[in-house]
This record gives structure tokens, sequence and C-alpha cells, in this order.
């Protein structure tokens, strides 16, 4: 949360001069992002009135390499209606520019805002969203690794060690050592794949009302189950922020909203407790690495891991798998 | 340079909704200040098309009590059409609101960028502007002493101590003491008063080319004399930033502004070098405070004091008082 690099407003006019979207009017930093600086651009624009764009620099937890990637989905899903920003392209066509040897991409700016206590309709429309980027991801062509999958879970938690584990909660260990090993044991394979966001808390979803105005951060997106993103997605949205309360209610209509769109099938339906345990392991796995990895001070505010042992209980409980229609 | 306080998307809503400019449409917490929170705000409106607004939340060191005045002011002086934004008052007409404890101001947001590396045209658009709210500002009914006067340059710098100063520079506890003791003999007195911003530096200046859009962050304003505001922002247009170097064309056209709107008396332009001498003494006083009293790894990043120190030895220096149309 915050902005890491500073540049002046005579060189941001002639960066902003390259996107070819009017002379510079205001530039506000913003602190959004965990790893990247942000700025809220507007522009005279170039006819019509003023235009407003977040402009992204990409400090050092976002590959160049996978810009393209990122970048490119974001214009293929605007292509096919998907609420998501567009990214602008520079006088040559580039997706994205260097500058002082870091990556800087314009992007369309989109009303709304991040709810903290979502609403079931709210749930629906981001299920409905969720889908919507499935289906629409179906021909794009790059692809990209889950750097994010189960090996990078172990390798995160295998950093944290035994006692440092400890630290966090007496445990902790025991409890991700013998969930590794049932999720390697039982990860599903053979479920539908295609381009998932991987990451859609509800931070990264700008609402209007109840409809959902943008899909945004797409910096985890990749390759994987699509029905994963539909565990992570459920994960992020139906408990309280804490994960010690389950809200029924949100997960039905996430998931009806869900299906609305793109209906899961027997398979997926069935895999959907692992892979929810497998979803509430990939942030105990980073926010346990980043609680024994964050110097106190630091810019950033390390989230409890533990928020996520809950929510892991209670998908490993069987009492609790009618949630996803299953007995 | 941060975001304090965390409001959710549903209280912020809330918030803004006691205001009566239409339902909140985005809210981006935004990099700017150094010891507030703000957002820039988007609502709907309440008629013809989207409004945009700062909202600022005063953390620990804006003073409650002095809102009234800092509030008032921006009124009055946008009521006499000079270049500062209006405060938005709420339903029952008060300039600002408490939230869990802390006082909530909602003020209209004017488009424009802060330069760094001004023109003339700019450093004389910039002087009018000073002038025109030294004008508008006579009949402010309101009063504020000055709270960084000498007593307080004193204050700080004792705080300091011989050692804390000699950490920064080794001659530094010297040049301060024999320069507050000849600032105290020979501040001049009897010189025209009134409301001052106190704080020009062009971080506080909103330009679009060369016209000033907007003077913004008037927590330093209060009344004192006129011509050691000329001074203030003098000392802080007309060198590069670290002090080392003067510009001259720079320091003629901020001076030949600030004289077309409002012409200096004599005695005030007698009195010029010594009032940017103090007004090098008020920066090295705070900046050297807060370079000893900021913890390393803070939010705020630390100002070095000896660029003000470099604008006092140029100041102090007789060979340069012609730059004020003084022999």
């Amino acid at each position: 949360m915050a902005v890491y690099t500073t540049i002046g407003a005579e060189q941001m006019a002639a960066i902003i001069d390259e996107f070819n979207v009017g002379a510079l009017v205001s530039a506000k930093g913003i602190a959004e992002g965990v790893s990247n600086s942000n700025w809220l651009i507007e522009t005279e624009g170039t006819g019509s009135g003023s235009l407003r764009f977040i402009l992204t620099m990409y400090e050092s937890r976002v590959d160049a390499g996978d810009l393209p990637f990122f970048l490119g989905l974001l214009d293929h899903l605007a292509e096919h209606n998907c609420p998501v920003p567009r990214t602008i392209h520079d006088r040559e066509n580039r997706p994205f520019r260097l500058y002082e040897g870091k990556a800087l991409a314009l992007i369309e700016f989109l009303p709304g805002v991040s709810v903290s206590e979502p609403t079931p309709g709210q749930a629906r429309a981001v299920g409905a969203a969720l889908a919507s980027i499935h289906l629409a991801a179906a021909d794009f062509p790059a692809s990209r690794a889950n750097a994010m999958d189960l090996v990078a879970w172990q390798r995160l938690l295998g950093d944290c060690g035994e006692q440092g584990l400890a630290t966090i909660h007496p445990k902790l260990d025991r409890i991700v050592s013998s969930e590794l090993e049932y999720l390697s044991a039982k990860w599903p394979t053979g479920l539908p794949r295609g381009v998932i966001h991987a990451d859609l808390f509800p931070d990264n979803v700008l609402m209007r009302g109840e409809e959902v105005a943008g899909l945004i951060d797409f910096y985890f997106a990749c390759c994987d189950l699509l029905a994963y993103d539909v565990a992570v997605t459920h994960a992020a949205w139906c408990f309280s922020g804490d994960g010690a309360r389950f809200d029924p209610e949100l997960s039905r209509a996430l998931l009806e909203g869900y299906e609305a769109v793109r209906p899961l099938g027997p398979d997926e339906r069935q895999a959907l407790p692992i892979l929810a345990r497998g979803a509430a392991m990939r942030f105990i796995a980073t926010r346990a690495y980043d609680w024994l990895h964050t110097p106190l001070g630091a810019l950033v505010t390390r989230k409890d891991p533990m928020a996520f042992v809950r929510r892991l209980a209670f998908y490993a409980d069987p009492a609790n798998v009618g949630i996803f229609g299953l007995v």
C-alpha cells in the first residue's frame, strides 16, 4: 500500500504523452497494490472530454516477462465484454513501456468500490463475472503456469520451518504437514482447465451497487483448474475476514451466480471440497511466509494466516460438504 | 505519504451520504499529505454529472480546534475568487464531521499537477496567487497565531541539542545559534500583517500549464507578516531542491507576479533579506527536528535540513540583497 517511486510532474507529462490520450491534467499516487506503484491519472482526452486511467509501475514482485500475458488477457477479456479494464497501448502499440528500468502500463480507470461486507446480490454478480472470464478466456492463446500451486505451498511452508510456524500457532506445523500430505495424494486431475484469476478477493472487484463494474489485479492469473478458481473465490467471499464465521447465503449466491453462466460438471462439483481446502492452504502458505518474513515497521500490513486455517478446518469438516450441493 | 486509517466501502458510502453530494461511486486512498489520510472520492452528483472531492481525515498532527480557521479560510478565499478548493458542508451545514474520534472534511477536487521544475511563468503565477489570498483574506474574521514562529524554531532546535545537530553537520549548532541570536535581535515589527499560507511549496500548488489551478494544504495558515509569506514562498520556489543553486529568473518572476497584485511597501522590501533568513531557519528547524526524531523505516521520508542551511547562507550574504531590489 504505497507509492514506491517518485515521478515528477514534468516526467509524468512526458510519460503520458507517449500514450496519445491527451495532455496530463492530474496525477495522484494511490495507496493500492501490495507490490506495485499506482497513480490515478486524468488527461484532457483527445476529443470528447477528459479521460481517466490507472498508471501502474511494476516493482520487484511482478516479472516483466509475464506482462504480455497479464495485459494481453485484459485486452482479450475486454474485447469479449467481460468487466475488466482495457490496457492502453502507447503510440508504438506497445502494451507497456519501460521507465528507469521498470515496466509501466496505462490501464483504463473503472469506477466502483471494493466492498468489505458483501451482500448475496453482490456475491451472485461476482460468481457470474468469474464464470464469464472463464468462458471468454477459452480462446486466449497465451498461457502461464500457476506459480502458486501445491509445490509452491510446500516450498513456502517448508521455508517457514516448524519453529517459525510454531510462533504463529503451536499446532500450525502439524496442521499444514498433514494437510499438504492429503492434498498431494488426492489433488484432482482431469478437470476442465483454463485461464483463472486465482486471487478474486473483494479487494479485486469494483462494485457499483449490486453490479460488477470491474475485476482487477490479474497479477496471479494463470492456467489451472477452473473449479479451483471457484474455490478460491468461495474462500475469499463467503467468510468473515477472520474466517470464524461462514455465511451460507453468500455461498449459495456465489455458486448460483457462477452456474447461471457456466454450470459445473459433476466431477468439478465433487472436487470442490478438496479444491477449497487447497485454496485455504494457498493463502495459509503465503500469509505464513509473509508473516515471518515481513520486517516489523514495513509498509505492508501483515495478514493473519490463522484466518485461513479456520477456513481450512471448515472445508475439511465432512459435515460441511452440503454447502457444495454434496452429501 | 500514506493512508493511516482504513474505511470500508459501506462506511465510506455512509460518510459521503452525509454531505448530500450524491451516492459514492469510487474512493481511492491517495499517497499525499504527511500527516493526514486522504481519499479521492467520486460521487454520482446531484444532477448534472459526477463530482469529485478530496476527503481528508485529520490524524494526530492537526489540532481539530484549528479546523474552523483552516476550513473557514478556504470558503472565504473561494468566495473571493481565489484559486483554492471549497469545503463541502454536511447536511447540517458543518464544515467537518467526526468519525471514530477523528475529524473528516470533504473538500472540492481541483485538477492540476504539482511541478517539480517550475518555469518563470509558473513562478509569476504563484506570486500573483499568493498576493491574491493576502488581499482577499483582509476581511477574514478569524485569527490563528503562527505556531511556527521564531520561538518555535528556538524550541525545536533546542530539543535537537548540540550533539544531535552535530550528527547532521559538524557546524550546524554554531550556525543556528548565531543565526537565532541575529533573528531575535533584528526581527522586524510594524510590517503589514494578515493571513498567510506559510508553506507554499510547489507541492502545495496545482498548476495547469502556467496557470494556478489551486493553492492547497492551508494547515500552517496563520496570522503573521505578509512579507514573511513572500519570503517563505521565495525560499520554496527559487532554488534547486538541495538549495545549492539559486535561480534569478524564478526569483524575479515570483516577486513581479506578487507585486503586480499587491506591491510591497518600502519597509517590507527592506525587510525581505531578514525575513528570508527567517524562512530558511523555519525549515531548518522542522527538518532538523524531524531528521533526529523520525524512526528509521517510518512511512515518512526525512528531508535534508542542509538544503535550507544553503539557502540561509545565500540570503545572509550581503552580496545577494540585490535579488530583492536592494543595494
